[in-house]
Parts: C-alpha cells; sequence; structure tokens
C-alpha cells in the first residue's frame, strides 16, 4: 500500500490488518517517530473533525503539521493542485492528506506523486479513512465481521462515505442493505433496499448517513419534521433495534432531522466513539503508509534534526 | 477550579493565587508538561492578541495547539457549538479555550462539558483571562491591591473587560471608579461615575477601553478629535496624573481616540508590559486546570507519547 | 546583518556567506536550537510556497510557529501593522516573517523594531529570500558567480523578484540581461534588455518571471497563445539553449503562458529544486539573525522550557 485512496483497492486481509494496528493503538498507543517528517494537510473544503483528526493522529505519531488553507493559498493566483502537491513534496512534505471537491482526485493524483497520498474525501467519491474508522468501530463491538447485517441509511447517492464503506464491509464479508428516499438511491450500488422500519428491526449495524444541506437546499422535505418521521431514527424506531444493535453515523448529525435529538448519545450511539476511533484509524494508516515508503522507525543519526524547541 | 469562565466566580484567595502563580512564572518560568497533551482553540470573533497569547502560553507549557477557524470549519455546514466541542472532545482534547459572541455562552456550556472551558471572551459577557492579566499588572506594580483607586473608562456598557476587572478588582478590595459617556454606561454595575478630569487626578491605575468602532459605526464622535479631548487621555491629562499612577488598555488601542498617540508607548503606559503578562497570566489558569484534573505532572509511563520529530 | 529586508544592503561577501551556509546545510543539515522560541509569521498577502517554506524552515531549526492571517484577526479591526508586531513582540516573537502588500515596508518597520524581521515579499519592493534561494541554486550549479551570463525574463517592472535578483546578481559580479514586452520595462534598473531568442541562446540562466495576472486582466495578449510564442519559453526556443544553461522560474508557474507544459520539469529545469533550496535558503537565514541577536545555540539552563509535550 503506497498510498490510501479507496477501498476498493484493498483485500481483506489489509484491511483486517488496518483495522487491528488500529485497535491496538488505542489500547497500547503508538511509538512516535524518531525522524522529523512533515505532513501537508491539504483540505479544499471545509472541514473542522476529519482535518482535525488527521491534526491530533499526525502529532501523536510526532510528525509536523503544515496547515494548507486554499482561500489563503497560491491556489487563488490559479495554481493546479498537482502543482500545489509538487510544490509541497518540494519543500519537504513526507506525506499528502488530501480533500477535494472533485470525485474520484486522489486516485488520479496518486498515479503522478511518489509522496503517500491519503484521500481525507473526495466530492463523491470516497472517503475510505471515514470507513476505516467505522470498521474499527463495529470490530470493537463484534471482534468480526463475517455476515453482520449493516444497513447504510440516507443520501446513498451523494455519499462517499457510504461508497467507502459499502465496497470495505462486502469485502468483509458483511450483509450491507441500503434505505432511504428513492430519489436519493444509487444505481452504481448493487445492494439491495429496504425500508427504515425493516432496517430498524433486522440490523446489527444501523449506520445513518449526514443529510447535505448544502446540496439539497430545495428539497422541501427536509425543511420539516417529516423526513425524521419518515426516513429518521425516532425514539419509537430505536425501540425497535435489537438489543445488540448499534447506532453510527459520521457526524456532523443533522438533530431531529437524521436521528432524534435525545438518541444521539444514548446508550446504543456509538457516535463519539466513532470519532475517537478516527484518530487511531488514521494513525494506522499513516504507520503502514511511512513503514511502506521506509520512513518509519528509521535509525537516529547524526543529521537527525532533534526537535527540543 | 474546574473551568475558568467568569471572575464572579472566584474568591479574593483564588484570584490571589493565580495572580501570583502568574506573577511567579514572570520569574522562573514554569515546567512544562510530561505527557502530551492537546489544547483546542475555538475562536468565533477575530482576535490576534489573546489567540496568539494562548498559544504561545500553551506552547511553553507543552501543550499541542488545535486550531479551529469558523470561517474554514463544519460551524458553516450548520454544527452546533456543543456538537464542535463534543467533538473535539473525542478526538483528544484536554482543554478548550472558546471564543464566542454570544454572552455567557461559556458558563452556559462549562455546566455540559466535562474538559475544563477556558473563556476567552464571549460577547458583552466577561474575559478572565484579560482582567487576571491586568491584575497581575497591577500586582507587579503595587504589590497589593487592597485601597487601590481604579477608574475604568470608556464604553463600560459593551465591555466584557470592564466587567470581568469590575468584579475581580472589588473582589481584592480596590475601589472601582467608571468614566465615559453617558451612552455607555452601565446600569448593571453599581460603581460610581466620575469626570475624566477628575479620573486623571485621582486614579492610581486608569484602565482605558477600547472603543468598538465596529459597534459604533453611526456615532459621529468618534469619527472627529471630540472624542478624545472630551474624553481621552490627552498629553495634557497625563500631566495631571499622581506621580506613581499607571495607564492600562486592553489594546488594540485606537491611538488618538481613547488615548494620544504619544502616550502609548510613555513612561507610565503598562500596554505592551499587560500583554507580556497576558502569557504569565494564561499560563498560570492552564496549569490550574490541568493540575485540578489531575493532568498536570503526570509521571512518564510506558504508553506516553513522546513527541520527538 | 539585524534584519533581512532587503539584497541592496548586503555585500558580496555577506551575501556570499549566507549562499553557502545554505549550500552547506542542504548537505549535512542544521542543528537545531537549544531555546524555545518563536516565529511569528505575519502574511498580509496569500502565498502557498513561501510560506510553507518558512514554516518548515522554522521546524527543522526547532522554532515554534506562530500563524497569523490577516482575515481572521484584528487587522480586521484597523489596527497598524507596526502595532502588530509589536503586540507580536510583547507576547514573545523572537523573529517576525512579514508579507505585505506595500512596497519597502520591511525597510520601513525594521528601523522601528528590534525584533529581527525577515521580508518575505513586500508589494513591488523586493523579495529577498527568493533571490538568495535562487543564488544557492546558481552556486550549486556553477560554484561561483563572477561573469555568468544571467537574463531575467518577463514582467520586470512589477517584480519584487527581478528586483532583489538584479540587485543580488550584480553584486556577486554576474552580467545580469533584461527581456519582456516594452510594457513592462523597468526605468529604475540600469541592465541592458535583449530579445527572448537572444537571450535563450546566449544565457547560463534563464531566470522567468510569473505573470501576474491577478494585475494584468485587461492585458489581453495573456488571454492567448501569443504571450509564449512570442515572449515565453517554448520548446523550440529551449533546443537552441547552451548545453550547460539551466532554467529558473520562482513560481507558481503558469503553464502555456511564461514556458511550455512539457518544460517545467524538463532536464535543465531547476524550478522545483528552487523551492527545495528555499527552505535551506531560510533556515541560513534565520540562523544568521538569531545568531547576531546572540539567540542561537545558548546553552541550556535551569529555566529552559524543554518541549516534551
Amino acid at each position: 500500500m503506497r498510498h490510501f485512496v479507496s477501498m476498493q483497492d484493498l483485500t481483506e486481509q489489509e484491511i483486517l490488518l488496518l483495522v487491528k494496528q488500529a485497535d491496538n493503538i488505542s489500547i497500547h498507543g503508538a511509538q512516535p517517530l524518531e525522524k522529523q517528517l512533515f505532513a501537508a494537510n491539504l483540505f479544499f473544503e471545509p472541514s473542522t473533525r476529519t482535518k482535525m483528526s488527521f491534526v491530533v493522529a499526525q502529532r501523536r505519531l510526532g510528525l509536523n503539521v503544515l496547515d494548507f488553507m486554499s482561500e489563503v493559498s497560491s491556489v487563488t493566483k490559479g495554481e493546479s493542485i498537482y502543482d500545489t502537491i509538487r510544490t509541497f513534496e518540494s519543500i519537504g512534505a513526507n506525506l499528502i492528506v488530501l480533500r477535494h471537491q472533485e470525485a474520484n482526485i486522489a486516485k488520479k493524483l496518486s498515479e503522478m506523486i511518489k509522496t503517500p497520498i491519503i484521500n481525507a474525501g473526495d466530492g463523491t467519491g470516497e472517503h475510505p479513512t471515514q470507513s476505516l474508522l467505522d470498521l474499527v468501530t463495529i470490530y470493537q463491538e463484534f471482534q468480526q465481521f463475517r455476515d453482520l447485517k449493516v444497513v447504510i441509511a440516507g443520501d446513498i447517492k451523494h455519499s462517499r462515505v457510504a461508497r467507502s464503506n459499502a465496497y470495505a464491509l462486502s469485502t468483509l464479508g458483511c450483509k450491507v442493505y441500503l434505505t432511504g428516499i428513492a430519489e436519493w438511491h444509487d444505481d452504481s450500488l448493487s445492494y439491495p433496499y429496504i425500508t427504515m422500519d425493516e432496517a430498524v428491526e433486522t440490523a446489527d449495524i444501523l449506520m445513518l448517513l449526514r443529510i447535505q444541506h448544502e446540496r439539497h437546499q430545495a428539497d422541501s422535505i427536509l425543511n420539516t419534521n417529516d423526513y425524521l418521521q419518515q426516513f429518521g431514527l425516532t425514539v419509537d424506531r430505536e425501540k425497535r433495534m435489537q438489543k445488540h444493535a448499534i447506532i453510527m453515523h459520521p457526524a456532523p448529525v443533522n438533530r431531529n432531522v437524521e436521528i432524534e435529538d435525545s438518541l444521539v448519545e444514548c446508550e446504543r450511539s456509538r457516535i463519539f466513539k466513532q470519532m475517537q476511533n478516527g484518530v487511531f484509524a488514521r494513525m494506522a494508516v499513516i504507520q503502514s503508509l511511512l513503514n511502506e515508503g521506509g520512513n518509519y522507525h528509521e535509525k537516529t543519526n547524526h543529521k537527525r534534526q532533534t526537535f527540543i524547541g
């Protein structure tokens, strides 16, 4: 694994290895790097949780962080993203984390760039570290994946999280189902659609997706309480879930839209647990990529730039 | 002290302890943390001095800094501030520094959140670390507080600094007076109003407030030299101050509005001294909160994430 | 050297010393500081490469970085740049890096401020660290400067890079020529103008400048392929260059405007090499300034703030 841009690239063994590595980090922590390395976080779209989660992961591994903001940068002078990444390579970035609005751009760039690229979400393409943290959360709950019934609920069509998770969960032997209003079905994914009521009663894992208000402002259903009642997770529906079943959501949550307010921190919700695991999942990915590139756990030598401060 | 959100919460002893701790840090420095901890700086309003002062304080204590910018974050997706803070908690923040436009929001959130919150200014509410740095500056000058005559001058009504200082100075036994144009009097504070001419002649400490042009653009008086002559500190008025009296201002200064240009760095001005003390005051508050939470000076253990870089 | 604001201030010996120091760092690295120092990066104009290059240089030297963004700061409250810098001094900055839109402001401020200032580009004034990295790149190629023929090509008039380089290259004994469309000639620089065709055939070093589209939107020539053909470096022209000649460009490149796309990473291009050298050049300047101020390589003492994390 030289880059981490899509869950479709990975075998079952590769995914399991990353999941177990992240779970191990969640228990035992991780050894920091002995070398001074730099991670460049190139975020072309707004993000709190993903970006900050990467920063914490990087700092815990002892990486220096280069924080790029497209709003205040040469991109406003029309520089291409390829040239931006080559610039960061030249000034010393050992790792690129990329969020961008264009679907599949991470994969395309990974074929042109030597420095490891982590896809932190590319348009309606993929969001593989979000998927990995979801897998870690499921693994911590069920200790394995085979034959678990996972229902992904909501705006499938526009969700890179849904896409990455559907690929990965299938690879791991889960039974994947989808649910949501008809306009949001995604014909490119060949998983069966069920109703929300069927979903809550049969799922081991109910994965709610965020409704991207910013993409659906015209949809009047979202401006009313109707969506929650018809397609969301109400207190009433939550009661009908299996005893061991868990609720997941990539956040930020639209309270009282995808999920009733009081359920966000309920006992079977793993929403904040997912965020915690995000740091461990990203640490595992970064370790793997730097190991692969020979940059991890290198011995100290006389040229080493010790960070003393 | 589990949070630091208001000067009203603190006893005389608690305030004095923080003042002396900050003064001590100004002389002897401070031991950095042995653990890798994270501070999340959540600034929902523009700030240079306060934010950078927190960053320096945090770095001097060995904390990692998570820099949140509301402009480029999920807050633009409508996420609530409660959810934003819970997110930072989940990804590993050990301390929250909050600046927000809503009065008293820091106190409200401190009742819902376990991680220590420092109020870095909330609307027209309070700005307790600014108050603490003012107290440190006064303490360095007079070695005590009792019976010092402090006059707070300017836009009392809209000033969270005035509010925090009036509370704290009273608690410490100072004699607090206010001065300023009648529209800016604050009926919720029961301190006597005097004229600026009386103020300069009798004050031990003259605390000028910043006029918030951004809130008073319509007030024609501010667009002329009249304000300085009638209510500001002119060279002429400065000459009538007591020999030992000092001038303070939270900055940024509007030169030739609150204070005549040539006085900003005059001998009795403590304006840049206040900024220096801001770092020490914030270090003292952070140390106290992390100590209280058991996070300070913890012993090294095998899981510790040494920052080597 | 107490500040680094203009190449005109420096003697041949001073420039050579910095060039060799940077080249030495490129080979052997640099010892980090033993003290915890802070660099404040004050960028009032957008920048990726320069700002990030400074950050990497600072971190490699073990400096803490204070990142100032004019968009989200008190400058929006009307604070002057002098007061902003004095604020950063007060809270503990040991070094100021300034980019600003006003020509020669760095020099002006350096006469008012004690803390070392590095000019990171001021309007149409100078950009001396960009010049230094260009010199390092030339030195690595030719091991000396005397009698090298350097042609600077493009928008001379608006280019602070051209100005800084013309000064420095002359001081070092290079033969400097200029080329470009007549409207962009700069009467304040007394170097001969030649044609682009003459330039490619005779230059040892062809220094292309970036065309600042943001300043020339009305110029219709830039919206066509004409500019490249008439004044840019085409594949055809590149073939006529001397065998040992190199191509330089400060980047970001406008591909197919100043230079044909396929030449950006061609064998004689040093464009990405220049970026690498940017980090080393800035490390050399920072070391020199901190040494001069007595802040470098100080001995450890009991008050030292060890950065442990």
